[in-house]
Order: C-alpha cells, then structure tokens, then sequence
C-alpha cells in the first residue's frame, strides 16, 4: 500500500491567527496536489517558549485552532496530523498532538511523554518542564493505511517508545518535533535514520522552518527515513511543502530479509508498559 | 578517567596458527605504544564461515588460541578482549568473546545473544543458525576503567541489549563485529553512533581486515564512537592497529547536558530481563 505523506514545514511567528492561515494554504496546496496524509510541525499555531505556551494554549473542547483543522480535513477530505499545540487541561499545559480522519474527527491524540530539559553549556538552555506537564500514554492510531505510531520531538530521543509503537504494529512513527541548532545539526538525522532501521519502519519529522527572528531556532529539515534507515527526503531550513510517497509494502520487503524483529531475543528480554 | 583502546583489526586467512600470530604481532606492538585495553576482532581465528566454525572450535579448557591470549595479557600487563572464537562445548557451538584482565585471567565472556541470519535477495545470504547455538546472557564486566558492555556483531543491532548494559552501568560497550559489504556501509556507523548516543556511552567495534580472498568479505572500518554520538576513529578496510585515548568524564558531561537516562520515563516502560 502506497501513501502520499506532505511535509508541511510552515513558518512560526507570534501570532496564532497568522500561524493556521499559513498552515491553512500549505494543507490547501497539499491537499490539491494530491496528498493522502497531512503533517505539521510541533507547536505550529505557537512560539516555541514556554511564556508563549501559557499564553497560546487551548482547551480542547473550545479550541479555534482545533476547530479550524477539523474543517480542513472534512472539506478536503484528508488526514491530518496537527503537529502540536499547547493544551490546556484545568490548570495544566501539554504538548498536544491532535490526529483527524477524513471526516474531521479527533481519532487519536498524543501528549508529549518525554519533557525537553536541556542545559549544553554556551549554547542552548531549555527546560520544558518550568511550563508544560507530561503525557503518560502510547499513542497508536488505526487509519486507511494502518497503524501508525505518534511521538512528539523529544520522545523520539527513547528507543524503548518506538519499539513499543512498532511492537504494537504501528508501520509509520510519526514525530512532530522542532529540534534546536545545537542538538539538531548533531543528532536529527541520526536518530531519524536509527529508529526506522531498528524497527524496520517508517519515521516522519516535520519541523517549523528556522525564523531567524523568534527567540528559539529551529533546525527545521522535516525529514522522511525508511525501513532500511535512509533518508528518502529531507528539507533544508526554509519555509516549504513537499509530497513524498511511501510504499509500505517495502516494511515486509525488509523485514524479510533482514528480520531484527523475529531475531529479536522476545525469550530474554521485553520492553514492559507500566 | 581515560583509557587507552587498541583497535586491531586483523586479517584473517585459514590457518588458525597464522591468525594467532598476526593477533600476537598486533597485541605486542599496541602494548609496546602503550595501550591499557587491547581489543581483537569478531571470528579473529577463524574464517568467517559455518564449515570452518566447526573445523576451528576449540573447548574453552582446553583452547590453544585462549592459552596464547591469556599468556600475552599477563607477559604485558594488559587487558584483552579478545574479540570471539568459535567455542565448542558438547555438541554444541558458540561464537565467544573472552575477556582478559591484566593478569591473563579470564574476567567475563560473552556468548552472541543474537545469531546473524540474513537474506537480502541477490546481494547476502548467511544462516548462522545451520551451525551456531546462541548465548543467553548479558555481559557486563568490572574492570580498573568502571564497568564494560561486551556484545558480538549482530547483537548491536538490538537496542534493548545496549540499554540493558548502559543501565547496569556498563560506560563502553564493546562489539567484536564483522558487517559484510552490504549491511557495512548501510548501518555499521549508523548502528554505533546511536547506540552511543541513545545510551550515552562510548561503543567500540573492532572487525577483521577485509580479505578479498576470503568467501565472507568483512566491512572492516572498525571504530569509537563517543556519547554525544560521533565518532572519533575509524580504520579503513586494510589490516591496521590504532590506539586511541578515550575520556571517560565525557559521558558525565554529556549526561548532565542533555539528561536522556534522567528523562527516561522509568515509570511508564521498563526493560525487563525474563
């Protein structure tokens, strides 16, 4: 089964109405030029810091950004995964994954599990647990085109994450994320490229475009790696949409030949879900 | 702390009694440079083939190439690890890493978890399976360097064993490996950068020399990467010896800068050994 995956690297700016315009023409361009599968970068409606995630975030129930999405993929007839917001909950913030069917439908929803606390000497400090509170959930989704698996930026750093999506048969892991120019030049690729190769699957990174003018610089380069742990399409830094096919059929293809999953040692040792 | 490890990446023919004394000659030159941790290849006795793991194996107790090993880590006060051999015990065979300390005693061994068995159409077939029994332990070794990891080969593809050995505080792990021309330049760096990384941890890998003669052509390109998931050397395909100075307050660096087994969420998944 093959699928057309946009990578829609928008721009991020401090205005949440200009944001989902800007998401709004990229998913209407993917959506006209064919794409099956719709992704957004994380926090897409939002600055990446934390004073601007108090400020931006919504409640699910009542939510402009939400609501405007839902109509996108109803009228465009087109899944869509909604990068990442920050969403409030009573008095607690998350990093909020949103994933809607062709009909508009919230089919299933991850919250950041793993919190980005990073403190590299003279060059980038950040600590998203001052602001955001975590997800304590695996989030598997059932769509057209399969189970698919959705970490958020950070979570992709956990090995045992994505063996436990792919373990629960998700063949596309999906990671909105938004990693910085220190740890992303250094590690983006690497761990794109491994997490596909050890689960023989699929891993998407779709990114915000790097705005030299906001206070956090994303590394952008939304990325698609494949079973066999190439990259089959990477961006550079610039705002930009692009539509990429993958073929799952490859996932069977290698996981025949070079069977990690059935070699795996399920008799000594197991990943468990507390 | 630092540590001095000699990769020795050996050419391996069929004779065991040159290959022995190929290994001696590189031992002997890594001690007289100063090296603390002498590090042999994957199968470094022995053709890289299941007929002739059955014609070269030899019972631990009574090893000839073992009794050499031990004799040369004692006269030279020094670590080996002497990448595997084909062990023979019963009716049974192993593919074994033996550890030797300073004093030629043999401190840890490690029996491949993970046997190799690969079909990639038209370009690698090989079942170790036919000929090899597989280990069913995780190897962790106190030396005067802190704890070390040992896996063998194909064990590095499998996340779960490096993050077991990380989490019993294993700070060097070590793969005698011996990639082929098709999965050597796909996933050999790619495989050591990111168990490095992932665990923040330096991993070592040391393979024999590719012999164009041999039936099974060896990758070679032995190598260090360093937490933050670089690598710091790599040979060529050609026989060589290098040494290389490793610092092991890095990895407490690293850790304090991006915390990843701190971040870890330890109450949601856990690896279990059954």
């Amino acid at each position: 089964m093959k699928i057309k995956i946009a990578l829609c690297q928008t721009n991020v700016v401090d205005n949440k109405q200009k944001n989902i315009e800007n998401a709004t023409t990229m998913i209407l361009k993917a959506a006209q030029q064919g794409a099956d599968f719709i992704v957004l970068p994380e926090m897409f409606n939002c600055p990446y810091s934390n004073e601007k995630f108090i400020e931006y975030c919504e409640e699910e129930t009542n939510s402009f950004t939400l609501s405007k999405i839902a109509k996108l993929a109803n009228e465009n007839n087109i899944y869509i995964l909604a990068g990442s917001i920050p969403e409030k909950e009573d008095l607690k913030i998350f990093n909020t994954s949103y994933l809607f069917d062709k009909t508009g439908n919230i089919i299933a929803k991850h919250r950041k599990m793993h919190l980005f606390d990073i403190d590299v000497k003279g060059k980038i400090y950040f600590k998203e647990s001052d602001t955001l509170s975590s997800g304590n959930k695996v989030t598997i989704a059932k769509t057209d085109f399969g189970k698919i698996g959705i970490g958020i930026c950070y979570d992709i750093r956990f090995p045992e994450l994505a063996r436990i999506m792919a373990e629960q048969g998700a063949q596309i892991l999906f990671y909105p994320g938004a990693f910085n120019m220190t740890t992303g030049p250094a590690h983006w690729e690497l761990t794109f490229k491994s997490r596909a190769l050890d689960n023989q699957v699929y891993c998407v990174g779709v990114a915000p475009a790097l705005n030299k003018d906001a206070n956090y610089h994303s590394y952008a380069h939304s990325i698609i790696t494949n079973p066999w742990g190439e990259i089959i399409t990477q961006l550079d830094e610039k705002e930009n949409m692009k539509i990429v096919e993958i073929d799952l059929n490859e996932i069977k293809k290698i996981r025949e030949e070079l069977p990690l999953l059935k070699n795996k040692r399920n008799d000594l040792y197991k990943i468990n879900l507390i």
